[in-house]
């Protein structure tokens, strides 16, 4: 089926184990986990959203539910952050708050499938929610986390380049642009420079009212992007003063606890180009690329919300928050031939050449297990040269060999089949021979 | 919503933790991991099943298939047989046999909610394909994979009862039901012998047609549970001149095997009545009830079964797996107060109570985290009785808190929330003061 995601054994175990870090890496910086159904009811799910987002929705109903003809209840979740204020809202006087939740699950879109698109996939989402106010230094946290979690998967440097939607508006007021919806529908162009370059957002923002002047202007400002923590430090100073200047003093403080956070001042930059498309973000915005490779775009991306789950509850619930959409980070790295490290799928094969060394072979093994390795067992005796084939196939570094007089003297062969190498071990030293994958 | 599960997060952690040590545990045994989407074309669900699967399927459908008004194409899994069935099937020859898979993931059932019934819930399973052929000792492999499991859990004393499905054929033959189809018939109501007891099962096989001193000879024969290795062996070996023969023959090599696993003979016996219902199952089956808790019913439940995919290739694939029903599993545990242990849910937080303390609170953890913990920071200096009560009522064990001077002597103050104990001492040593939950 096009769209899905699949993997191979040995892929699936990389995957697993990139998500395994971005897990712990969130639970380091005091996440704890949730997870919420995939199946939400319908009117839940399309609560405030509008046309676009409706029409991406799958639908779910039962057998029964379809031959009645009636109107579908349900629908799969087609991002984490609705079910998260359905959660709050559903769990409010159950949570301790700041609740900071994060989120590893896989979301829905009834999109068509195209390339490097996917109708079934995973994000990786963290928030930060509070009642009535939440602080803007977790705004740096956030990011803290997220550039922890980068390193942590390995894969190259990064930039995570940090604006905040006040700076923006601000620009656009001094560009002449005053109304905060016209602000708004500006923004969404802003959000395409990477894309499609400044000439043509020029053209967008001229056609859209805006003086020559003041387009060049706004678009000289939004190629603003720093090189190091003071530089951003100064640029902001700078924007203080003006009509953004609430906007600066907040990510001056962002700036100051990344730095207590001992986040590497390489991990992260003011830049007044990123704008992200949706309405929902009030304060700081977030997008990450890696240098190396910006051709894939944003990795991940976030921000601040003044208010998450007004729909679903009268509790004022300002909330700020990243997401990585790890599937398609993962093809892409893949695909690229990026994928960062490999990790084995398993430590080693117990072989059997003859029917009278099964009991061996199954001590051999459980010795192995008691030690925490992941071992595979022949069950029936084979050709030796099949069965180290189809381990080295498998991705299995190690083999264990008994070929009739190691059952006799209580040893084992260990052969490692990248190095070619193999040593006849006295039993309880075959661990100590196994470096696990 | 009823009949989907959720979790606060500090039983969604312990959740998680036993789902961790499922999948290590299937890993050691050699099996690797595979996901598969959650939706699936709704012809590849439905290939092979009767009326009573299909009720249950949820089916899926874009916004705009939905206003064409066309039959859906698109379904959620139901289980993960048939995904694995499709998934070796569609990679068969990418794959390494004896394909040896594990696969924790959630399926999707369109019942009626009620009690112990859920709409969404995670199985975990683990199979073992083969082509053409598969060996019996494969059978004692599940077996023994699921026993270590579930020993890893630490849900209590279990027992994986074990049976045949020719031995019940041949219980069957003798009391004088020759055809396969009635055998079949026969077997579902011996299924339910638990459930509703031999008097009914009784009058169930009478009505059938069975004379009732054979109807009462084989209720004899199926309420035959042993209590050691030996006896069951023994059990079989008189089987094993009878009709059911090769079945007794099969299981006497499985026992052995289990044997040779090393898994105790307490932790599996024969048990004449395990029929499992599907007619799916062709050799082994196997139930697992809790010692203590038989009210709760199969925990885990499997078999062999001569070919997994005909629908979807020519190739033969034989296999044999088991299944945790883990979502069910935990909420039974959970309601009946048998939750094995707790996890806490974070390790440590670091308090702030002055807005100078923050550069060194967050110093402090970022120390901690280093060293692999699981760390909250207060971002906003408050009232250090409210911070230790959030961090109590959070599940969460350790406060690291400084006063002041704490900061200007390059120590910190570690206090154990459960023991009402605290301790002064420098940086350096804090992380040695934790233990990690």
């Amino acid at each position: 089926m096009p769209g899905v995601m699949e993997l191979l054994p040995r892929e699936q175990e990389l995957h697993r184990d990139l998500m395994r870090r971005i897990q712990e890496g969130f639970a380091r910086f005091g996440f704890v986990p949730i997870e919420t159904p995939a199946i939400e009811l319908s009117e839940i799910l399309l609560t405030k959203t509008g046309g676009e987002t409706e029409r991406q929705v799958y639908f779910v109903q039962s057998a029964g539910q379809l031959e009645k003809g009636s109107d579908p209840e349900l629908a799969l979740r087609f991002d984490l952050t609705v079910p998260l204020a359905r959660y709050v809202a559903e769990h409010e006087h159950d949570l301790v708050f700041p609740f900071r939740r994060y989120q590893i699950q896989r979301v829905y879109r009834g999109e068509r499938a195209q390339r490097g698109r996917f109708r079934e996939f995973y994000q990786c989402d963290i928030d930060i929610i509070d009642r009535d106010e939440l602080s803007v230094r977790h705004d740096a946290e956030i990011a803290a986390t997220a550039a922890s979690v980068l390193h942590d998967i390995e894969i190259g440097a990064f930039t995570i380049r940090i604006n905040h939607r006040q700076l923006l508006r601000g620009l656009l007021e001094q560009a002449g642009v005053a109304d905060v919806s016209s602000q708004s529908d500006l923004i969404r162009h802003i959000d395409k420079l990477d894309k499609i370059g400044p000439q043509k957002v020029a053209s967008f923002l001229i056609d859209g009212g805006m003086s020559p002047a003041a387009a060049e202007t706004l678009l000289r400002h939004t190629a603003t992007r720093t090189t190091s923590h003071d530089e951003g430090l100064a640029v902001l100073g700078d924007l203080a003063d003006g009509p953004a200047g609430g906007g600066a003093e907040s990510l001056m403080e962002v700036f100051r606890v990344l730095a207590d956070l001992g986040v590497p001042e390489d991990r992260y930059c003011l830049d007044l180009s990123v704008a992200r498309g949706l309405d929902y973000y009030t304060g700081t915005v977030y997008e990450t690329v890696l240098d190396d490779h910006p051709e894939l775009g944003s990795i991940s991306g976030g921000g601040r919300y003044d208010d998450l789950a007004g729909q679903y509850t009268n509790t004022h619930l300002p909330g700020v928050g990243i997401s990585i959409g790890l599937t398609r980070l993962f093809f892409q790295l893949r695909d690229a031939g990026l994928l960062p490290y490999e990790r084995a799928v398993l430590d080693a094969v117990v072989t059997l050449m003859d029917d009278d060394g099964l009991s061996y072979a199954l001590e051999v093994a459980s010795l192995l297990r008691a030690g925490g390795l992941r071992v595979e067992t022949h069950m029936e005796p084979g050709k030796i040269g099949k069965q180290l084939r189809n381990a080295d196939r498998a991705g299995i570094r190690y083999a264990l060999i008994d070929g009739g007089q190691e059952r006799t003297d209580h040893t084992i062969t260990v052969r490692d089949l990248v190095e070619g190498t193999q040593d006849t071990v006295p039993l309880e030293k075959a661990l100590a021979k196994i470096d696990k994958g």
